[in-house]
């Protein structure tokens, strides 16, 4: 199939070239003109700017957005859809949040042209090699987009979730999941790291990986990680996380779900991005205050 | 090798067929006849007793503990013991703690007599077609038997781990890691099977297994548990557990590790087994008391 | 002072007894007649509609609102908005989510009137007695206001917090406290109650009043309660909740605040709502998947 | 009553002066002969040695230990036993664990002696002006001291609570509470701290403490805390723990019973001792792993 792409970062690059490798035709687009140019090189056809996009697309156009979620993927929709025409189809692949995928189909239905939100896992590895995709939207848009889904993903590695907002949903929870399990191994590997017996991570990581009930894909990349760096001394353990897991946590409370694990995993991240905590600092006062334990000082102050 | 295999339960037994097949020779007892009667059928040499047991293993003995943790291991060890000789070797293949596995490597070693401590992963499947296996104890130990690890573990899924303790200690917070990896899953899917969206989890649970970055094999345990019964609805949510995850919260606390989802998920598990909570009765009252928020009645009291 | 007061539920009958009792005028409407009939009785104006309620109070009107947080307060800001004028005042006194009274004094401001949002605790009988009120909105509003907030709450009872918003956004963090505090003390109760001691928790709850770290007006009620059911066997133990702890924990969560605790009291009041969890069919059937541990089964399936 | 008292730090002296002041007569004794020196001064018998403690004490003697839990305990008792006869009665004061509580007071009674463990509650302030004791062991020993008790504590804050080891229990879950309490205050003022409200926290603080729910005495130690550093820049966000936290938890655990707020306080405590975490350099390890998401390097490494 003809596909515009638009978005080349670390994900619609590779997506390019899984593409390009299954022989769909990619037009493609990205603000930054050499990422333009390095899929050119690869048998895209470049595109200079949205609209060149939109001239070098045929009718019933299927355009993948592969941009940052939020207020970019709005900007990219309100610069295209006055040159799109009713029928085409917009394919928003990134992790953009699903109420917003919701409100777009919504806007986007009233010209006639289908929204797609297609949650993508499996990382930059997975956009190259075969992905997991999880769509949600217009069954027929789906259909025809069909072909597209089945290539760039592993095998049986994509479904059709449901009406619109519903890919990303499920793909947002793939991620709240993630965000446990992830907290999970760490926190266990951090109590191997603490015990007195001295253990080799990477060869647990690794004996785990091979028969044990948590194989898993998140332990070969742990056992990864400590092949490369045996204690991760030159990590830093600043956890950042995009927004999957916050709004997983938000959907748990409207939905009034208890996410305990979840939510710690989101909340371990928040923490480890602060140096010092006002909560720690009114601990800390109050047991001064009654117990007169001494408190440590901030520094120069 | 000849090896004798006390305990001949859900995993005994299925250790048992696997260590014929891989052409060990098997002295097993159990204190249920027919369990012995059964592996005899299929290979192994009956002992009737603990005593006959040690009787039909040559010299350098090496005897499988294969029963359940606590302390039906030190009943075990006190009857055999005094029939060993020096340089025999004991493995204990169960969910012992650590520390009781330490203490009695310990008490053996008084009388010459090897303490393997082996943490075994896989469930019933692995340990009949090839489990994870954690060993900790004596190097030479281990080497004398490393055959039996490897020929009863998949590829690469055994490991020795250090000195006494370790490889229940290993296995312990493997399961830690499990309890926090099901318990983000489970979440997961109850925030999926709360939502508007009327999502088909099987197939949920199996894209996921396709190319997503949580692929797992408790991934795939959960897709075949929604192909068995789509919506769970057989199945009460009552989380037993057995000890490990307690135990590996309990060292977090010794070693001062932050543990929050290990211990959340063992607490849910807890939760689970209560049908109505004090804690829950003592905020009721307390909202009742200040602002008059009616209380829900037990029933006939 | 003049005041019109919009609803006699539980908290605002007794606000209104409290007022007249400091010797204010006070105009009271309901949707129920009767509660009006008796807040005259008490000598309040009655008023049997908004209409009258607005028409029976003089110039720079000052209408407090006591009624469910929610639509409830935009259907009544409708039907009175029409008829008043630039300088009156509405407070806003129940429980309402703060970002909504934002958008709601910007809204009144269009037509010169002043919306102050006031956070009530206290409970019933602070409502009385002598509440703790915190306020937000314009300075000088609140000014021409504060004899009201003087006189009903006790002393030192009440702040100005600060622009719109403020006031019940400190009261929403106050009831996330109150979530936290509460559900410690539950737990503490239960873990005492479950203890081999055979504990007097009454007589616990009320020597921790006299003297020790933890005495709080909550354990004073927590004395209360077990004053009247020493084991608290007529009360189920099913904790509800309002909003303020869910909002404090989605503020949190765009602060990037971890507030592990506040979050965790309120997911153990969701799943106390629970008979049985979903989390907890998935980790069970998992747990019977790779171990083959038993589960419950539903009855009648 | 005559009452010989060992330790006298921060809770020990200001215990002492209360006994003084409550016409007790006093023996004390601490390792430190200036701290025994100042009690003198205020009217205490002063002791050079246990020994000297002893001998200065008529029959049916009462010794109050006031010294830190654990080994110190221990080492007293071994010293002081010899000295002593069959009726004389040991109360330890301090924070020790229930259950070496109940392994002293059977150990004493071989001996004759009792042991009474007595939870103290209220902080430095409390010891001098009036405590809040929680007391356990045989009956008829804590009868013959109830004088002292009664003394000591505020006006109905001292409570029998039963047989050995139920003091220091109580007093134990207390600290538990103590310790949810506190995180959830500290969380709440964390979320006011970094809203956009440029709010007083003293101010907030003193408001709740004026007809609010959760008005208590930390929330008049937090009070107090802000008005002397009205931001608590000068206090870093240390939070250390003795022990009781921990014990609640463990407790908590061998009784099943869930408690993830009195968990997840000390957790956060924990995790405030650590500058970086081996949780976060594994989590931040697998997001670069699978998404190319950058990590941050360690300094010089």
């Amino acid at each position: 199939m003809q596909i515009g792409l638009v978005g080349l970062g670390k994900m619609g690059y590779q997506l390019t070239l899984n593409l390009l490798r299954n022989n769909h035709q990619v037009v493609a687009y990205d603000v930054e003109p050499e990422l333009v140019e390095s899929v050119r090189k690869e048998g895209a056809l470049p595109a200079n700017s949205l609209e060149e996009l939109i001239r070098k697309l045929h009718n019933k156009r299927v355009i993948w957005l592969m941009v940052p979620a939020g207020k970019i993927v709005d900007q990219v929709l309100e610069n295209i859809t006055p040159h799109l025409s009713a029928g085409d189809i917009i394919i928003d692949g990134g992790n953009s949040n699903f109420k917003m995928s919701i409100e777009r189909a919504a806007r986007l239905e009233q010209r006639g042209i289908d929204f797609l939100d297609c949650g993508t896992s499996g990382g930059i590895s997975g956009a190259l090699k075969g992905a997991c995709t999880m769509v949600g939207g217009g069954k027929s848009a789906f259909e025809y987009c069909e072909a597209i889904f089945k290539d760039i993903s592993v095998e049986n590695g994509y479904l059709y979730c449901g009406p619109s907002g519903s890919g990303h949903f499920v793909k947002m929870v793939h991620n709240g999941i993630e965000y446990g399990m992830m907290q999970a191994i760490a926190e266990g590997f951090e109590v191997l790291e603490k015990s007195a017996f001295d253990l080799d991570l990477e060869a647990v990581a690794k004996v785990w990986n091979h028969g044990s009930v948590v194989r898993s894909w998140l332990m070969e990349l742990t056992e990864q990680a400590f092949h490369k760096d045996a204690k991760l001394e030159q990590i830093k353990g600043i956890m950042h996380s995009s927004g999957e897991g916050k709004w997983t946590v938000e959907s748990a409370l409207e939905l009034n779900v208890p996410t305990p694990v979840i939510a710690l995993s989101l909340m371990m991240r928040y923490r480890s991005l602060q140096e010092d905590t006002f909560t720690g600092k009114v601990v800390a006062a109050l047991r001064n205050e009654f117990g007169g334990h001494k408190v440590e000082k901030t520094k120069g102050e």
